[in-house]
């Protein structure tokens, strides 16, 4: 056969793996495989069963998967119910990662940490890929949606992928879509949020744009993988830099006698050019505290640096630190100090009206106050029991709210402004408040505003 | 007289000040003396006239004075019209301060630069406000709305206005309510934009409300001047800081070989969260490279740092060395240095369709060229010719833009993106285009982005 003919025989094979691919994921007849049934995995497979797929649920915990299977949810804002109507359209979850070969595509959402030197951490992506390279096989796509540094689908993921003899863009395709989940939004969700699509060829890129076509309403096409990686990473880096800023404002409004509630309030008047962020007593969540040092060390390869993001960590990260120093004020005013004190904390999830604990400040605040003597109870309506966490221990259950349970503590530390609190009651009975969320507009002898 | 009867007698009065004051205000009978018509003094001066109030208008500047006479606008986005029918509503331009005392109301619009060593220059504040002293009378109101630090009205205009025996708060009012002009913006203007404002008393507040409500639709109190004083700069400092952020960003992007425009319009699709802001050469205008150094400035007193703004100017002012940097790069390309190279500079304005100069980034890349031996042209529809500014001096005139000029230049430089110019045809005659504001999205042999 000549070389042009092959060629053409060739390209034909591709056009066809590609073609074939996409037409199964338009007419819903694809089988998709989530990897990883976290924050991320969950609402989007529970996304792609409502619209009518196929879908196999992947994960390493088996808790996790006869939890599904048993038809319940383990995420607060996730019902039940959703998981049972799932299971009853044919939704399978297991840890057998053999069946990847099952599907038609496979889209990882596992987590991307930092490790203890607050570098990346691509292990879950790395061993998750490794589990299912012996499975793939051509006219799969594979999706990363993991938070990550600009190159991790093409440096990373690419090898791996290939490393069995399949070509990406020819016989599988590769694309990065960064997850835009946002837990607890009441006016977005999985299908109303936007999402960025790269490709490592135009091809994998076309068959990406199938894959989330039929789930998602708009669905944004980038010109590559990396600028998809960078996309998800300035949004944010805005957050966390915008933080920052507003917490050292807060800190130089603080000395001047001014609150800076009421200015951010005035600014947020301007009808242009002006986004509110919130002070608050440190970053918490699984993004914004994390995802900005991925960019700082890949920067480093570059020979550039991220200040913003080096200076919007430091600042964050110390105001827990702020917060005790104006606690230990608060107390000082009564003549008592934090060791031997009662201590409240209002609050622990990382963020209002949310469940969700993950690199909650609150729980670094508990572990200051209980160095410092405090002794530490907290009340928190979505978080009945403190879970298991890495980093922080503590045996206890959120406290009832009562004037006699409120005015029994020496202070009241208001971490996470839920809004199921009662905050006119609180006001009436603490004896001490320290309010990290600017909640008191008004100045009140008993409340110091941190 | 008994000390209760006394007291009653002086609060009297001191309620009648006042309430005759709002009344006149409210009634539209009172008379408004605008101090400085430049880019806010003359926008609020005919919104005054407008909705029917008497206005003196005062400024140091005799020529200024003289072409407001002659019905004449020096503002480019101010029709001359609008100045002739104030004019003929008995709107009174004067250099005569002696008149400020048939003022009810003081409004002083004066500009608030940074001196050489980048600290607050409120000479022209303070100077004004020396000139106004002798004129002042019960009953007026003085309102600042020059950008400033925190404390400026309390700290430096108070003893002044009470110099000559009048009492703030009892028989003269003031208020601090900054000014949010944007020239050239399309949707709102100065009676639609918010107003925020503060007073020295309460009831400084309350006649300041009055001095705004009739042709302001919207003005919003807050609980002194110096909240309102750290408003208007915590609005500009968000402004400095994401332009910084997105500069660094820039420049990271760049390296990684990623553009940066692409990466913030695809974040910009995100529904929350997200607020775009641009790269650019640098940062121009009044307000963003200068107004957030009134802050550092005073935070040092409180012994505060402001690292932010800090950082932010620090990489704002290096953007035109980092566009110098790729403009020598282009040239490079084709074996050529900037000495002894024809470089057209596109848009000197500071921003997109205006024709305000001040501060502009441009004319620092044309010194910057001129100094590394360019032979330096210009082209702004918005600039016919090169102004008077202090630290720049060009003898030129705005080039004409057809093919034949645009290939005759071995660089073009787009320094401001003006609508009016053709872009396409650029594309097609220039032989190199160093484009520092994202305007040519697809990549081209002839563009770089800088």
């Amino acid at each position: 056969m000549g070389e042009i003919a092959s060629r053409r025989i060739l390209g034909l094979s591709k056009a066809m793996a590609k073609f074939a691919t996409i037409n199964r994921l338009n007419e819903k007849s694809a089988t998709i495989g989530i990897v990883g049934l976290g924050y991320v995995g969950l609402p989007l497979l529970l996304r792609y069963c409502e619209v009518g797929y196929k879908v196999i649920g992947f994960d390493i915990d088996q808790s996790k998967v006869d939890s599904l299977l048993r038809g319940n949810s383990y995420i607060e804002h996730i019902p039940s119910q959703y998981i049972k109507d799932a299971v009853a359209k044919g939704f399978v979850p297991t840890t057998d990662f053999s069946r990847a070969s099952e599907a038609d595509a496979l889209i990882l959402c596992v987590p991307t940490p930092l490790d203890k030197h607050r570098e990346p951490d691509l292990s879950f992506v790395l061993d998750t890929t490794d589990s299912l390279v012996s499975y793939l096989r051509p006219g799969q796509v594979v999706s990363l949606e993991s938070t990550t540094y600009p190159g991790t689908t093409d440096e990373k993921l690419l090898p791996r992928i290939e490393s069995h003899g399949l070509k990406a863009g020819h016989d599988i395709f590769l694309v990065y879509s960064p997850e835009r989940e946002d837990p607890g939004n009441p006016v977005f969700n999985t299908r109303t949020i936007p999402k960025i699509c790269g490709g490592y060829t135009k091809s994998c890129l076309e068959v990406g744009m199938a894959l989330y076509g039929q789930v998602i309403d708009t669905v944004v096409p980038v010109s590559s993988t990396r600028a998809a990686e960078l996309t998800k990473l300035l949004e944010n880096i805005h957050r966390a830099v915008n933080i920052g800023l507003v917490n050292e404002m807060k800190i130089v409004a603080d000395r001047m006698g001014i609150d800076i509630h009421e200015v951010i309030r005035a600014a947020s008047t301007k009808p242009f050019g002006f986004e509110p962020y919130y002070p608050g007593p440190g970053l918490g969540g699984h993004c914004i505290p994390i995802d900005p040092f991925y960019l700082t060390w890949k920067a480093r390869e570059y020979g550039v640096h991220t200040r913003f993001i080096e200076l919007a960590g430091e600042i964050n990260s110390s105001m827990p630190n702020y917060v005790i120093s104006k606690v230990t004020h608060a107390l000082n005013l009564q003549k008592k100090a934090i060791n031997g004190s009662k201590i409240l904390v209002m609050g622990i999830a990382y963020k209002k009206n949310v469940a969700d604990m993950r690199e909650s400040p609150a729980a670094m605040l508990m572990e200051l106050l209980r160095e410092r003597g405090a002794l530490v109870s907290y009340s928190d309506p979505h978080v009945p029991v403190f879970p298991k966490m890495r980093e922080h221990t503590f045996d206890l259950k959120s406290e009832p709210l009562t004037p006699a349970t409120v005015s029994s503590y020496d202070l009241v530390l208001i971490a996470t402004d839920h809004a199921k609190f009662d905050y006119s009651m609180i006001l009436e009975n603490a004896s001490l408040i320290v309010d990290t969320r600017g909640v008191y507009l008004q100045s009140a002898p008993n409340v110091v505003k941190a």
